[in-house]
């Protein structure tokens, strides 16, 4: 079939806005019509072509919600009609990732995912009889998308899909960092790193998990309204001192807080957030994409004196478990989600997004089919 | 008063035997006859002079047991004739955190303990007039000693001291690591790096933690035979490989050990013993103490796909509450500290058994006073 989507042709160009071509689901397969994408800070770092699992060229995108056409043979647990929100962390319940308890990772398609193609080694996606590559086993950005079954979350037929297409990535990670990884407790002291869309769910997570005190960081000022609305108590703007970050914390907070979020994918900021945290005890979440081949560093005395270092990937939410649950909180006004949506547009006009998310000026920008 | 000790005068000489001056407890402080003492790697790093927080000169020794023969005016936890092991970890009950629940780091004694004086800033040891330094609250290469009451535990007079001085570090440290940092499950695979005390004791916790695999990595195969007599069911040595430890043991056990531990103190084996560990939920615990200024390093996204960071310092171990309990089940056999034990001598031939460690010759020389 014919379909509407955005091509990343090659990197560092923008997205050609064309008519593709979509095979069927084969075995295991669903193909979903997206109804609304967002744009995210990963798509535009794999569009740059800094990413090198980038495959080019592809159909990005991997913020977004549906409606189920079509399954494939042996597709048991989604139906035609059903509301879907893609997952580029899958969750198949059956491989050793999904059976230990401890990680929401799942080993079920993530070799293939990696490629650029779906479980089999081939692509469904064409352009002039020309393959293209899926991305982060989602690609959202065409109209008509081919996803494994075990890549879908089905939620609620009464959810707004323009809305809880921001599930499918960028809030779910922030809060599930807080709830999940971190396992912030009342009481805490959080300082969260970069006021983009995951720091915002950060501080969205801090508030649910009543901390304290949550300390927004960002060297853009213009960010702090945003951040307050969200529910920090104070903001730091690091351009303001002369001491380092990490000193400016740990003044402010009598040693330190208790669990600390990166929510850049500056390696430099990582160690600031490391070291902000309490000796002791404080704990220091990765969730930002550093650039290939960067490290992280510090010395060893700041992890033997009792901080830890952790990391998140999707907010270490299993989909297809609980990202109905979080759908279920949106609809119930627990999960603040319309605050993050700063922008609206057809689909047609994706290449503004990223330009609106380069210049800072957007948090999200929701796409409408 | 007068006392024998082995003196270090200045940075990479041997320890000299003298008699010192020794004055009587302060406030809050006790005297211990020290019975038994032994020599520690930390010992060497400072005498050696690479620790930024070395002070000369100074009377080293943490790992050792005694006697408490006086105490200082509003002591009241312990009290003459008491059996005690002194704790360069101290534990006081009241500071932010001994009451946080989360850690065994006190804050107590911590700025004096680092500055080689004791809590009013001043110290009890002189050798011809001359101040000397304390070392890390204890000091036990003196025959009388002046602790604070925070740093000493009480324990059963039964247990032979020469014996349970092992428990003031090493053994305790490597046990403590994996029962209170890591909290090792049954089952669990472990990897180990470094067969000194440290990582014996390391392997003696995962046997008691019921790991099913507990891998010994070392550079000298001589340390393989002592390592299996205290469980461990492989020995890798990295020199036998071509491929990096980490993607040796990372094989070995399909995808990485869910524990690891670095008990050497060397910033490439930290890195090496994280990124062996699985991903999705391997930790990695650093227990070994880098040089001044080294540092640590890997790529974020070791840790955003799960794995996590740590460190432990006397094995989390609180050593008021817990050492007591220590000595018991050393006692009653549960614990094994004899076979750390390779070599004994009189206190006044201290120096061999810092050549003996230097040599990689023993696991622990035990000074009888």
């Amino acid at each position: 079939m014919k379909s509407r989507a955005a091509v990343a042709l090659e990197a560092g160009k923008p997205l050609e806005l064309v008519e593709i071509d979509v095979e069927g689901p084969k075995a295991g397969e669903v193909l979903v019509k997206m109804e609304a994408t967002s744009v995210c800070h990963t798509d535009a770092f794999t569009l740059s072509g800094a990413d090198p699992e980038g495959n080019f060229p592809a159909v990005l995108g991997h913020e977004g919600a549906g409606v189920v056409q079509e399954v494939g043979p042996g597709v048991s647990s989604v139906k035609p009609g059903d509301h879907v929100i893609p997952l580029y962390t899958a969750e198949c319940g059956q491989c050793k990732f999904c059976l230990s308890g401890k990680t929401n990772l799942c080993g079920s398609v993530r070799a293939t995912q990696g490629k650029g193609v779906m479980p089999d080694g081939t692509s469904r996606f064409s352009l002039d009889g020309k393959k293209l590559h899926h991305y982060m086993g989602t690609s959202t950005f065409s109209e008509y998308t081919v996803l494994p079954e075990v890549s879908l979350a089905v939620v609620s037929k009464e959810a707004p899909m323009d809305k809880i297409c921001l599930l499918g990535c960028g809030v779910t990670t922030g809060i599930g960092a807080v709830m999940n990884t971190a396992k912030v407790e009342p009481g805490s002291t959080v300082a969260v790193f970069g006021m983009g869309a995951i720091g915002l769910a950060v501080i969205q997570g801090a508030v649910m998990a009543k901390a304290s005190r949550i300390i927004a960081i960002d060297i853009n000022p213009e960010k702090f309204a945003l951040a307050k609305q969200f529910g920090a108590t104070e903001c730091v703007n690091p351009k303001d001192y002369a001491d380092s970050i990490q000193q400016v914390i740990v003044e402010l907070t009598d040693g330190g807080v208790d669990y600390s979020f990166e929510c850049i994918g500056n390696v430099n900021v990582m160690r600031s957030a490391l070291e902000c945290c309490h000796k002791g005890w404080g704990e220091s979440i990765i969730i930002g994409v550093a650039g290939a081949g960067e490290e992280i560093a510090t010395r060893p005395f700041q992890l033997v004196t009792g901080r830890v270092w952790k990391g998140s990937a999707f907010g270490g939410v299993k989909g297809r478990t609980e990202l109905p649950g979080y759908v279920d909180q949106y609809m119930k006004g627990k999960i603040n989600i319309d605050d993050f949506i700063t922008h609206n547009m057809p689909f047609e006009k994706i290449n503004e997004a990223f330009d609106l998310l380069h210049a800072g000026e957007s948090i999200r920008t929701v796409l409408h089919y």
